[in-house]
């Protein structure tokens, strides 16, 4: 694309860009983990049952696995008296055949031995020296979990896209699963620039701050079921910024930067994009955020936030969060909770640009946030923020609004 | 405890005993970690600011530093000219002082230089050769982020208790913490006990199932926030037991087994209990997972859910979840989410015990999944249950109720 001119971009069409670029570049991947460790994760495939459940006829109850019909006219006052032939527990198996007359003593979970087709609750049998008195009635197949009753082989158990829970999880387990195809989740890379940031361990010197978007940013796509690592501070050189990025390209599916993309002194992100790949959007009209650049770098999404860490944050949920949500197997809408409140304080809006205000939840009343956008502290108490979108010039005292809340 | 023989409890009561039980023998933790990986911890300790933000008087747009009573009079039509004595961008620091008639070229973010009280935007300056034009007037401070504006030192800045989210995790960063104390995440041991069970990776031999109570009963831990690890299936004898359980519980917090709680056969848990510590509660007036046990060893909890999962489960959420976030530092009624909407189907239920009946969840519209609790097939499609206390007997269709949502 080279020194081609990109004029700040409209919001919606900045954002169907991101979602094309996303699209066309990424695809999802899966990855074969252990049912046991899959909480929380994303099935990859359909599966279905590989077993029947019960693979076998179980017994429901302890008791005594009888030939149903030797109970027909049993009852308190007129026991039938059987022969107790052998005892079950659960993972035994008897090579012994249940006749009229017989039983075999049984614990629940147990495989009813062959020829039985009823057990007998324990609190209906008295049991004598190698006999047992059947005091009540019961049909065929009572308290016997027939094979295949719950689930038979070959059917659909468990959709794509859905999230595993523990009791999916048991399902699997059941089902004899050991591992299971998820989606895998997507690898994000992200540098911080700007020769003002020093890092935690760090003293801090005059004219320095903390970085503050390396962690934020990785926490936010951890948030999104990403694998995020956070790469580093860069100096906000030519070649050391074009250095780090054409080598951590490689290594990821999406590379977040943030600095270095102001309009003014030290842009210099644009321009190693330029020269690596393809710069697809350099500026959006919304506020806080107007710097943002995307561009691609073989098949990698670079992303570059402002340095601002309100700005930044603001643009990843707004822009980049939906997209890694859905390409880690989320399918959903859109990946915020929403809530619905009325804001409690007029907000203004420059007409011509979407404006993203940061709000606080108090129940039904949703708070506006009123710093400027390098006001970090404010991030402590937002739970999310409300869009107005460019023809909107005025949110009145008490209209109702969308809160996206931040994860 | 010994012999004492103890009666099915009522829920309530049961529920009563196990908080406390919790509440005596184990206090929360912390640990201390890194902020960049906090994400989703919660905060052990209120948090102070440690600086100033911003910790120097900043430059929030690109442009000139001046006296701003140099701006006074100037216009577009009758500019003020200054001369240029430095170019300072982000992290630099000037060792040189703005007196009347000078300025200094500065980046957003930089730090104001001495003698300098306002920044003139770029738009707003046209720069000459070594000079520039003052085209509008700016007041004190104005475009200048003044030191502690947005946070002064030693202010109550996140409280204990507060999930860490990406802005908050900013916030830390911005105040140079490079770790936190978070709340650690409670250990939890989990058995599975039954001669019928087998590993997913072994082969199903007649009478043997799958063992799923491991794997889920873990991830059921891991989604409140504890660090689970399943220690392995018991053979369903006492020693053995015996010999297990005295070696786990010396290693985690909660010790959960499962099986081998039965009033049949093989009803092992109970005694090794009562040898090695005090059994609490021994059979709930629940259904289903009326065998639970509780007890304590040397301060680990240790329960004993039921071997049938659906029950285990149930059990699990209904009893122990609720406990264990606690204990991870979840400041919340009840742990799991609540909806509330219109029953499709008359439920029974037997007056006496809670009754505990897996719904599915379609809009406003709850579906009761009947099934017998051996249905382990019922939990792919349960989004969570609904609780019929002990003196109802029909819960009518069309009846409004509430559903606690699984994890």
């Amino acid at each position: 694309m080279g020194t081609e001119f990109l004029k700040i971009m409209d919001c919606d069409e900045a954002s169907e860009i991101i979602q094309d670029l996303f699209k066309q570049n990424l695809k999802p991947q899966s990855e074969e983990i252990k049912v046991s460790e899959s909480y929380g994760r994303i099935l990859f495939e359909d599966v279905y049952s590989r077993i029947d459940f019960p693979p076998f006829n179980k017994a429901l109850k302890d008791g005594f696995a009888i030939v149903s019909s030797d109970s027909f006219t049993a009852s308190e006052e007129s026991p039938n008296t059987l022969e107790i032939i052998d005892f079950l527990e659960a993972g035994d198996v008897s090579d012994k055949i249940v006749e009229p007359g017989k039983c075999i003593e049984i614990s629940t979970g147990a495989a009813m031995p062959q020829g039985a087709d009823a057990v007998v609750m324990v609190e209906y049998a008295e049991k004598l020296d190698g006999k047992v008195n059947i005091l009540t009635n019961v049909t065929p197949s009572q308290d016997v979990g027939l094979k295949g009753s719950d689930i038979s082989q070959s059917n659909l158990i468990l959709k794509k896209g859905e999230v595993l829970n523990p009791g999916k999880i048991g399902v699997l387990l059941s089902q004899g699963f050991e591992t299971i195809e998820v989606f895998k989740k997507p690898t994000v890379g992200i540098f911080s620039s700007g020769n003002e940031l020093i890092v935690q361990d760090e003293v801090l010197e005059y004219g320095k701050i903390y970085d503050v978007n390396g962690g934020m940013i990785k926490s936010a796509a951890v948030s999104c079921s990403c694998d995020a690592h956070f790469l580093g501070i860069m100096e906000d050189d030519y070649s050391i910024v074009k250095d780090k990025i054409s080598s951590a390209v490689e290594d990821v599916d999406i590379l977040i930067c943030s600095g270095g993309t102001s309009a003014g002194l030290g842009d210099v992100l644009k321009h190693v994009l330029d020269e690596l790949g393809d710069v697809y959007i350099h500026g959006i009209s919304v506020q806080p955020g107007k710097p943002t650049i995307v561009g691609v770098i073989d098949n990698t999404i670079v992303v570059g936030l402002p340095g601002n860490p309100v700005s930044a944050l603001m643009i990843f949920n707004a822009f980049v969060l939906e997209n890694l949500s859905r390409l880690a197997g989320i399918d959903k809408d859109f990946s915020l909770d929403v809530v619905k409140g009325n804001i409690t304080k007029r907000i203004h809006s420059q007409v011509g640009r979407m404006q993203y205000q940061l709000v606080k939840v108090d129940g039904k009343n949703i708070v506006p946030i009123f710093k400027d956008s390098g006001a970090i502290f404010s991030l402590s108490t937002a739970d999310g923020f409300v869009k107005i979108p460019k023809l909107v010039e005025l949110v009145d005292e008490g209209e109702e609004v969308e809160v996206y809340l931040f994860k």
